[in-house]
């Protein structure tokens, strides 16, 4: 494939708001990217596009609270290019970034039922820190973006 | 009144979201407060209490792609404590804050319809910037924060 990768930029914002909701079969997920995202924190974010379309973006930052952390929010791939791994190579480049600025640990969240996401962030590297209550074997932090959203949080050290 | 100002905490989160539906008379807020402002923006947020009760906070983070601006995210006050000068005292320790990272704007956005905020926007030295759109004499964004979410856009210069 002939990929591209580069910075996030606040244009992408009106492209990427319609793609992701289609990317997840209707299921709106545009609340959770705020055009603040774009616009702030671009050096730490990434879009790959193929022939000038976006087929995925990694929306990252670094911690203000502890400089030597960084925090993954989002990132979206668009269903047609699954398994051709553009996930990892967005990774990649946002471990390869953060490490300029110092960070140590990167943290992310998924939800409890997000098998697949789980099982990615163990073969990327990624640990599943202890929660409140173990699932199933699953360590999970209970309510931990607000009530009933339950969390798997993830820590990978760089 | 016996106020203490201090810098936000994760352990914040789980305080705050339940008032803040109740703040904006059961309006469905927390969708605009996730987890992860908690964590990683506490230098630059702030919150008000008053005997050990959370009165007002304000959200705040430094711009990554502009070193030299900063964004305000969410203001919030006790509606028991309005038109007291929390808000002006949140605001001005932000601006405080923020000059020390060498930052010289500050941006932050409202809706068209929240009068009272654009008013006390301007009273508080912001400037509206030039929309797509002028309605009624104030300048608007169209869909600046996704379909159908026009909005006024501030800035301060510190």
């Amino acid at each position: 494939m002939n990929l591209h990768i580069r910075n996030l930029d606040t244009q992408d914002f009106q492209r990427i708001l319609p793609l992701v909701d289609n990317w997840w079969d209707g299921r709106k997920m545009s609340h959770l990217l705020p055009r603040f995202l774009f616009e702030h924190f671009q050096n730490t974010s990434f879009v790959i596009e193929k022939q000038g379309e976006i087929i995925g973006f990694l929306i990252g930052f670094l911690s203000q609270s502890n400089v030597h952390s960084a925090y993954i929010h989002f990132i979206g791939i668009d269903p047609n290019y699954r398994r051709a791994g553009l996930a990892s190579e967005l990774y990649t480049h946002f471990f390869q970034t953060v490490e300029k600025y110092r960070v140590k640990t990167v943290h992310c969240i998924t939800s409890p039922i997000n098998k697949k996401s789980i099982e990615y962030h163990m073969k990327t590297g990624f640990s599943i820190l202890l929660g409140d209550q173990n699932i199933n074997g699953l360590d999970v932090h209970s309510n931990y973006d607000g009530e009933g959203n339950d969390r798997v949080v993830f820590v990978k050290h760089l």
